[in-house]
């Protein structure tokens, strides 16, 4: 069985991530942070790891573009998890017991229109959205709720007394899956990179000229700063071509011509 | 005298970049959040705002991002802070008698090298730096340090008892002054801008040529999710450039050709 590691408790929506990503049974490795996801699967403790990359409503998780660029790992697949948050509750709790409501900034924050109705209520920051259903649950709190997944509350064997309650429905979370070694299926037809340049005028311009010139689509791209080096950027490109085709060959070692640093991250279906 | 709205409490790096950015006396307004910046100046309780944009270690601040999408407030100018982090405590408390550090997690974060060398010592993430110093000047704990500006340990009255602790040199946060009208500065050379296009193959590049084809200087560019279009972005650009100079007018004009919106943020003198 492949051993995935996670950030989060049992019942993270990484979790969901992992379930879409794998057809077999996979044994779940929830861990502390990503710094310690990374760190798992570059030290064969796991076979793989489910990061988030980006949200649709919040945007990227800068932490993980970091820790691609530290680390050597290989990005193999990726899967776009549609974030449906629950108000969970030990049995027995009814709504009108509720005196605070638990739960990861961003949940509360995605459920503000729902939480504004119930202004007597505390809202509590937590370290993230399953990890506060375990924490009532542990605490066997009867006047609390959490705010988290579906699957929290199944494996922790809690109730939901409301389904859905985030503001916007188009919350969905796009998931890298990692590995050590530099698989690629045969249907991968999406890359990533990273790659920094020279600080001079138009260099942004003429490396994109590598893809658009061959009309190759640019599907994202995200800058980060270089350190040492202030207002200097990484940028990170995702486009939508299988490396081996001859276009994309010649893409990358176009911009190989143009860029000072260049890495490839992952080759992989596009989710 | 103006008043001058930012975030955080009294001694906070913001208040180093007011200092920076207005040579006569000003009135200080702590507000709590950046969305209170915002609001205190969209509403006239403040003449200007001064706001972080982003650090040359930690990236952007990507809520401000956000916040001038929504808000219509004008960039009138920027500096850059060099941060330098201090170990403060009160009068009389001696290095041996910390047994808890409180800071900014950010803070905590880029003095990891100073805090490793002392794990005996608890690290305590808090809201926000200089609203550390007051919180153990308040309580007048004298077994506690906390890390934050120079001007903290000065407005507080307290001891720093080490100076420059971070990590990396290299560590700078550009501020921008936000102001309710569109005033300019006759040096002005930089204008910022965010636009959004439809999605179809090579739209950035196309965007981006507006500039590079008449050697327009491209700062940065930042990208932020579309709300209710997953996978879809905001593009914030900065330019060298005064759009009343013909060819930044030009060029301006040649990007709403392409764009399906776009908002000038304002133009100011390169900090």
């Amino acid at each position: 069985m492949l051993k995935i590691a996670f950030q989060g408790v049992r019942g993270a929506y990484s979790e969901e991530a992992v379930e879409k990503l794998f057809n077999e049974d996979v044994e779940f490795v929830p861990l502390h942070s990503f710094d310690n996801v990374f760190d798992a699967v570059a030290e064969g403790r796991a076979d793989r790891g489910v990061i988030p990359i980006e949200n649709s409503l919040t945007g990227s998780i800068h932490r993980n573009y970091d820790l691609l660029l530290k680390h050597n790992l290989w990005i193999m697949g990726e899967t776009k998890v549609r974030i449906i948050h629950n108000l969970i509750v030990n049995k027995g709790v009814r709504f009108e017991d509720i005196r605070r409501i638990y739960s990861h900034p961003q949940g509360l924050s995605q459920c503000e229109k729902f939480l504004s109705k119930f202004p007597e209520i505390e809202n509590i920051p937590a370290y993230d959205t399953a990890g506060s259903v375990k924490m009532i649950k542990g605490e066997n709190m009867l006047d609390a709720a959490a705010i988290a997944s579906k699957q929290s509350a199944f494996y922790y064997d809690m109730i939901i007394l409301e389904e859905g309650i985030e503001d916007i429905d188009e919350n969905y979370t796009r998931f890298l899956m990692l590995s050590k070694s530099k698989e690629i299926s045969k249907n991968a037809n999406k890359t990533s990179m990273v790659f920094s340049t020279e600080n001079v005028p138009g260099i942004l311009f003429k490396s994109l000229s590598v893809f658009a010139l061959r009309e190759i689509n640019l599907l994202k791209i995200e800058s980060r700063p270089v350190h040492g080096k202030p207002w200097e950027y990484f940028f990170y490109l995702d486009i939508e071509e299988n490396p081996n085709n001859e276009r994309g060959i010649n893409a990358i070692n176009h911009l190989k011509e143009i860029a000072t640093y260049l890495k490839i991250l992952g080759c992989y279906p596009k989710g």
